[in-house]
């Protein structure tokens, strides 16, 4: 291929797949993860279409993984700074989630409401909420807190998902007084659900 | 068809489509809305294949008609008592709501996470939630509040419907509990939210 540059030829395998798939990450900033396609990334990378599938067997593949890279890139995003004090931590957080929205809402809508057509990518979205419930529940320091707390903290994070995305239409209030709210509303409700839920 | 029962064939267009329908939406409450085929809703009514494509071209069209006369009786059934106080009514509503997920979990899920799939399910799905968040504002008598009100009670209804699909998976909690908890969170949220977001 005439437009693959020398040095794309070297990479090694494990380099060569995150370059593809940080090709792919960089598309869902503007548009569904249902729109990339290997043809795509090949061209952004500069390397044959062959060489993508070599690594991601079909289009679908390639967009299961790039929706992988995108969740794993929200944890390390929402893993804060694990000294500061719970209402901080849980305000840092909530402040990075909604940033990695902001980012790319065409394809957060498009993930939080089109992955139960697909396993692959209904199995990617259920393990990476878990963690999202994981770290909230250790940044409150409620490690292994009972049940009902978990279903709490999963109902507020759609609440966030959900609140932020349709904001996004328009956003016909500040940003920071959505935020603030938000906020609140998880120091209102995990102090309740704790009582409610107790063991 | 011998398996038309005379009956069947009397029937005009309208109770036809909505024979139909009906036997889709009986089948929802045990699967998700894309497991409904011609072919299936054919053999529940007795009629032939052909008969149901002519109503709905294709399984797409049928599941799209499913989806929205599941819409529609939804609503049909938040929409209670008008002459009930605010709190009562949202009591009300969120039980009928809680109630009709649980009647169908596949379904609902399949639909609160594929829909993005498909455009005009995607139109049914908006068109509906925006037509709940009309519902409660009215229960609430707060019809036409500012716009940052509408954006928290889309919030709320995610956060319930998130909480009651989770919860589903094991009720590790009591029921009442979990409802007691999701009404009480509107009720502190939303006067937060009417003065946080006060025109």
């Amino acid at each position: 291929m005439t437009s693959t540059a020398p040095l794309n030829r070297r990479l090694d395998p494990d380099a060569r797949r995150r370059q593809l798939l940080e090709a792919g990450f960089q598309m869902i900033q503007t548009r569904p993860f249902s729109q990339v396609t290997a043809d795509e990334v090949a061209r952004a990378v500069g390397v044959s279409k062959g060489l993508v599938f070599h690594y991601f067997p079909t289009n679908r593949d390639l967009q299961v993984a790039v929706v992988r890279a995108a969740a794993a890139e929200l944890l390390s995003r929402l893993n804060v700074d694990p000294d500061l004090p719970p209402e901080q931590r849980l305000g840092a957080g909530l402040e990075a989630f909604v940033s990695f929205i902001e980012t790319q809402p065409a394809n957060y809508l498009a993930v939080a409401r089109s992955v139960g057509s697909d396993p692959a990518l209904m199995e990617v979205f259920e393990e990476t909420r878990a963690a999202v419930v994981d770290l909230i529940l250790s940044a409150i320091g409620m490690e292994g807190g009972p049940p009902g707390l978990r279903i709490v903290v999963r109902g507020w994070i759609a609440m966030v998902e959900e609140s932020v995305l349709h904001w996004l239409e328009g956003m016909p209030v500040p940003r920071d007084q959505l935020l603030g709210f938000l906020q609140r509303a998880a120091a209102t409700m995990l102090p309740d659900a704790l009582v409610t839920f107790a063991r």
